[in-house]
């Protein structure tokens, strides 16, 4: 199986694209992520990978608490600017967003967001260079009607190429032009 | 967080739609499900959600293999009859379908399908109603191009209802019309 065939077939996989967020104490981050999924729903549990090296990782891993914010399709390419390309360790990105402050304490990005939830972690599971969150639902909340923004529209339309912290990262992708670099940056 | 509002946030989250086969000697049996995701690219895992109910479970949990076919967005609902809306303790679903044998043993199913990959277990998480499969990717292969059928096309296009063994299956949903039963079954 070499990358190249790997990579492809990969591409079929269905994804959306979400902010995480969370919280260490009085510091706030979140991130881009296209794997936030429902895995049980009673009771009602959701799922989100991160990468170790991401910064949001740092605070989930702390707080045990994250939120999700589904984006809307209509989101424009300069949204993803300070959630995709920049690490929360460089600077503050929600001072570059509209958020409030969610039951657990974590933000919900609201701006450009159709819905947003919020869970405690309740296990986690290592995959090397990723972990897989799991929570328990505990808020979630509608904020208007619209149609959620996938992965496969993201790369179509917005052109984004895959982040060297994402999942579905693959190696061979630094042979792309980067012009538009990683959506998924910490 | 009522089960109402909890369904309608869930339901913005993004999904493919693909078909999970197992084996359990010379047993053959494979079911739809919305969740196969790419967790790592180095190495390559995939994972896969499965209600304990379901024969494909007591298959994986046996041979700890799987494989998935990514299926096309022009399949027809009749396709989706034996997979979806049957169990394999009643039929014969490979019967119904053209497959080829894997490397892995499982049954890669090549009808409507874009692509096809098969996994060895290396991890499983409980989740309680379901089980997530973590496997080591080994075997990738591309069929065709073609769209990807996601699980908010079926929905919108196909008119499908949330499998009560599906993980975004809320009890709820029994008030719906039946018309269009589970696409999840076994």
């Amino acid at each position: 199986m070499s990358p190249e065939l790997e990579r492809r077939v990969f591409r079929d996989l269905s994804y959306g694209l979400y902010i995480v967020t969370s919280r260490d104490g009085d510091r706030l981050n979140g991130q881009i992520v296209n794997t936030v999924i429902q895995v049980t729903s009673d009771p009602a549990r959701v799922a989100v990978i991160i990468n170790k090296k991401n910064l949001t990782h740092e605070y989930i891993s702390k707080s045990k608490v994250f939120a999700a914010s589904v984006l809307e399709e209509s989101a424009p390419m300069t949204f993803f600017g300070p959630f995709g390309f920049r690490s929360g360790r460089d600077i503050d990105k929600l001072s570059k967003v509209e958020f409030k402050e969610g039951v657990t304490g974590c933000p919900l990005v609201t701006e450009h967001a159709l819905s947003v939830l919020e869970a405690k972690v309740i296990d986690q599971i290592d995959l090397g260079t990723h972990t897989v969150f799991i929570g328990d639902a505990v808020n979630a909340e509608l904020l208007k009607e619209g149609r959620p923004l996938t992965y496969r529209y993201y790369h179509e339309h917005l052109k984004g190429k895959p982040s060297k912290n994402a999942p579905t990262y693959n190696a061979t992708d630094k042979i792309e032009p980067q012009d538009y670099p990683t959506p998924e940056r910490d």
